[in-house]
């Protein structure tokens, strides 16, 4: 992989045509599930499926044979993610195919060779590092929050609405999708207890719930700042030089 | 509670296996309300709940014969918390259990025991106090915002929707349901009015209900700078003297 | 109104008692709309609403009296809310009260009366200015994507649900519920084409609506950084003179 | 275009005057489509659009015969968006109507000109050049938590509810109406993995699809205060020279 002099990530043909690949055999596995297709048009879509397998299986084996350390990228997290990718494919021609149904749903770990080549990655990476304290604390809060607010609906509604409110699993789904502000209407509280403490549960909830995407943003920013004022030093170094 | 060197927090595993068993007497909580439980199951949820509320009660004993003032530990605010997340099963064998079974609703003060533990909680206290005048004016704007909003929809809707507009207490929890973008989709206007109405409410609204997320995060960023900047203190302090 | 020594708004006990009713009767208010009242408690409110609208009369003309120049108490702006807070009432004695019973609305202008005395009110409205320019920009962007994602969606859904989207306005109607994520599920596309639409709107429009938040968010913390900068320079003059 | 002193954009009562029409001559687009319009009503609102697309016209051809180069207005951004808003009416008049119905969208390239004439929108544009690199890297990592959502989702509730998740598109529509958090309540999950599920995608994704309006509210800031400094520098310069 080569860069440029500006540090720009100069990705090689090939390495965008897999990308590109990888992202086609997604639309495929897609396409692959919808109920009205012609036979004719099954048949292109697996054949293509055949021929993305045998790109990424060819890739694969570059790869082991290539890599200097054969042990070494086999046993790397992307070796492991390059071999899930196309595994369930071979495996398919052994087993009977409707038990491993849903293994194919590993493929999808092909989505993360996309991330493979990004170097935006790192800053939000190290976002995450920064305001990893404040995210475990309001991970922990809005879990208590959940919790509690399952609780009371469950108590207030369970009577008046015995097959919505079934158990207090069905007051954590009404309380996901209320205080994520999904509301998908298909469960809500009709008491007017039920009412005013959906209320206060969405007083002290839209902060918790909104809180963590404000405190990562700021880490960005905070990430952003370190690496401009890394490469001032690096400019104030070379000029102290000449 | 011991620290190490970091300031990290350094659990024992005591307090560790408390926080554990305050978890899963909460899920036993939460499993019990299931509708369809076999007799067997029943009994194990049972029996666990005894458990836990037997370990809870030990652990409660301890802390009152342990601590140097007996009278001090009974009556702080965690003293009362231990209380009373056992005193409802001990009450429910004395009086008739279904008359208090709204009253097992406390046995979820638990859940504050797990901050009682948490160092992190006093940085978003702290933001708290910071923010305190900005969130009580919002939270005032708010609730005339909501009122307003109600009576307004109650005036444009209740003559085409009788049914579901009935008083404007109805008013009131469409604009909690609307004002939070939850939008259950039991109530919403169907005249020209009304709908224009709710796009102006909206308009208002949203940054009204979206602040206060973004001002506690500022003020945690700030809760944040004041800790690093006191730590810098003592670190200079610490090199002047050398 | 007396200040104490820290700028504490030090209400009187007047004022306190004021506000009280005035909430007391905006809570009479939404009361006199539930449709299952007792004749008996429909008395009780009634009577209630006619000792607020006395007591509000009252302190009205006292403030007319009180002031050192009544015309200009009486053409200021809260002399004109004053006024319109108990107007309707004695408009209602001569005239036909079915006729009027919208103009009761203004009676909600009482709640401006609340937002009379706070000091906090003054730094939002510094806030505002601050960000005056942005938040226009931010309110014409949001316009014309709301227009034009009316217009999109009508054309792609008019056909398969016309008595859904029967005209535009049913178009700009489901633009409002759905970029201020509301969502009712009374209108929602069905085509294919409709959906795809409505994520590309989402994807513009999600930013643009919830940026004017964040805007005044920022601007608050500026307001707020100004009044600090601001009691600072104070202190050190001061200290100069000292 | 003239400015006054303080830079402030002063627009002539022409320019002001064609703002307005271009705005009327949407709404009357938007009236067009109501149901139940009278014959003569009809008749009005076509008169108008006859009179706007008249001006639109003149005003083009002032433009072509006024500008210095010809060819350089012919040719530029805002000539070509100048022509085809008239252009659909004259198609119309020539080709058969009921076939070039759809090209009439086009009508509403005219809102570009209400942009013609912003300073405020520089500042925006700026905004997004600085915070481009983030904005791509959410909007890849959004697209691939859209597709990784509607693939889990398919699977978890295509078996329970086959007519709502019909193929993995359907899954698609779930996933944007869900992480937008609309939630318009057509389809959800109803299978207890499904609804984990959701929990789980909802979690990673609030954030990701929050963080981006964050990000533009922050280089919106910087942009603001890179105009700022630049200002004070003219300004210093100026005072250097006196």
């Amino acid at each position: 992989m080569a860069h440029d002099a500006d540090g720009q990530l100069n990705l090689g043909r090939w390495e965008l045509f897999i990308q590109a690949m990888i992202f086609l055999s997604l639309v495929d596995f897609a396409l692959e599930t919808l109920p009205n297709l012609t036979p004719m048009q099954r048949a292109w879509l697996e054949s293509f499926e055949l021929f993305s397998v045998g790109l990424f299986t060819v890739e694969y084996l570059v790869r082991v044979i290539g890599s200097r350390s054969r042990a070494r990228y086999l046993f790397s997290f992307y070796g492991i993610v390059d071999l899930l990718a196309i595994l369930p494919f071979y495996l398919g021609l052994v087993i009977d195919l409707r038990s491993l149904r849903s293994l194919r749903f590993l493929r999808l770990l092909r989505i993360l060779k996309l991330t493979r080549y990004s170097r935006a990655m790192r800053r939000f990476h190290r976002a995450l590092i920064i305001s990893k304290e404040e995210l475990l604390l309001f991970a922990a809060t809005a879990l208590i929050l959940l919790y509690l607010a399952a609780v009371g609906i469950y108590y207030f509604e369970h009577e008046a609405q015995p097959e919505v409110f079934t158990s207090m699993f069905d007051g954590l789904w009404w309380a996901v999708a209320t205080l994520t502000t999904v509301g998908y209407g298909d469960s809500y509280p009709i008491t007017a207890g039920g009412r005013f403490f959906t209320f206060v549960v969405l007083v002290l909830g839209l902060g918790i719930v909104a809180l963590p995407s404000g405190i990562i943003a700021s880490a960005l920013a905070k990430a952003r700042q370190e690496e401009d004022s890394a490469a001032e030093r690096k400019v104030s170094d070379t000029t102290d030089e000449a």
